[in-house]
């Protein structure tokens, strides 16, 4: 059965999931890279850009299992690149180089109209400017029978949560107080929305959490 | 050296200390109880209540280290009792029978004018209705070289996390989620005042988190 979930979703011990002042010099806002500590050094990490190596362990099979029956991807535009505004030719391909870890139809969320771009390995970016519900229609039309991942950032995770939208979500709990940034949970009733805690698992890095919606 | 702390502090994944509605039937607000689960099923928590019995393990070890090296306890008047406004008489002498399971001095914030109540087992309670500050001094005083826990709730967590004076914390994540209640750390930047995370570390029935604030 097809799931709308988030996974592998880093968060502080304080609850924000991007820090403040997102920038060039700081795609995930101040201080947002040390969140990813746990995952930066897993076999996983390394394997989606093409390195050998990396640890293994708890923290590197959840990792691996957030890409696990992935059918599409939907990103907002600021995980997809520092570009604002009209796009300016089609020279910005997003972070990852010709070949994306995705290896999938990923829908990016913008206000901004642009053609499809076919990346090697699989991976598609289209360009959904007629918001979150018809990116969600077209990522379940491509994901076929399998998940759909919504990748982030956090606020469009907090969009497709309040909207009732996310089946499942794991996040990864690192062990970093932010103290201000970009709260993923603030002002969202979880219990009011049929999620319950499934389990909690301590890895080498990170504490992992998997809540679950009720079905009906 | 003695430290100012906040031990054993059960909060929800959600980041509640205490949920909604607080009354006589729900002294810990609707489903605030079930924050406590991994607690009430240790053997330091049975022995705290003159039982046997009791499960050992993770869970245990850190809540009856919440004990130790304890010196004297502050809390807040609503988890001292239900009573509100002027104490009428000395008939309320808290929840837990003639021996409470502080065997310290322990200073009571209210604002209501009070005798000190002299219990069995080493634990007088003294009501402090000069304020934070001043109940912090008392504390500190009466600990001498020991500790001195803020037992909670957490508006008394709360204000004395923000006013910079609470050295260390140790909160039990549980695995519920409440939706609503009373956040701990909403609003207040941990990083700011100087915490770090010291460790974490999964228990039995929750996650145990330990911060310290780095001194000077």
């Amino acid at each position: 059965m097809s799931k709308v979930r988030v996974a592998a979703f880093s968060i502080s011990l304080d609850g924000f999931g991007a820090g403040p002042r997102q920038d060039l010099n700081n795609p995930l806002g101040v201080r947002g890279m040390e969140l990813h500590g746990w995952f930066l050094n897993t076999e996983a990490f390394k394997k989606m850009h093409g390195q050998s190596g990396g640890a293994r362990g708890i923290d590197n099979d959840f990792a691996a299992q957030s890409f696990e029956d992935v059918g599409a991807w939907i990103l907002g535009r600021n995980m997809f690149g520092p570009v604002r505004g009209p796009w300016e030719g089609d020279s910005w391909k997003g972070w990852w180089g010709d070949n994306p870890p995705y290896h999938t139809p990923v829908f990016v969320l913008t206000h901004h109209a642009r053609a499809p771009l076919t990346m090697e390995g699989g991976t598609t970016f289209y360009f959904v400017t007629d918001g979150l519900e018809s990116a969600l229609a077209k990522a379940k039309d491509a994901a076929k029978h399998k998940d759909v991942r919504i990748g982030g950032g956090v606020s469009v995770v907090r969009q497709y949560l309040s909207a009732g939208q996310i089946d499942e979500m794991h996040f990864a709990v690192s062990p970093v107080l932010l103290g201000e940034g970009e709260p993923l949970f603030s002002g969202i009733n979880l219990a009011q929305l049929g999620f319950t805690p499934v389990r909690t698992v301590c890895g080498e890095g990170a504490t992992h959490v998997f809540l679950a919606r009720n079905q009906g």
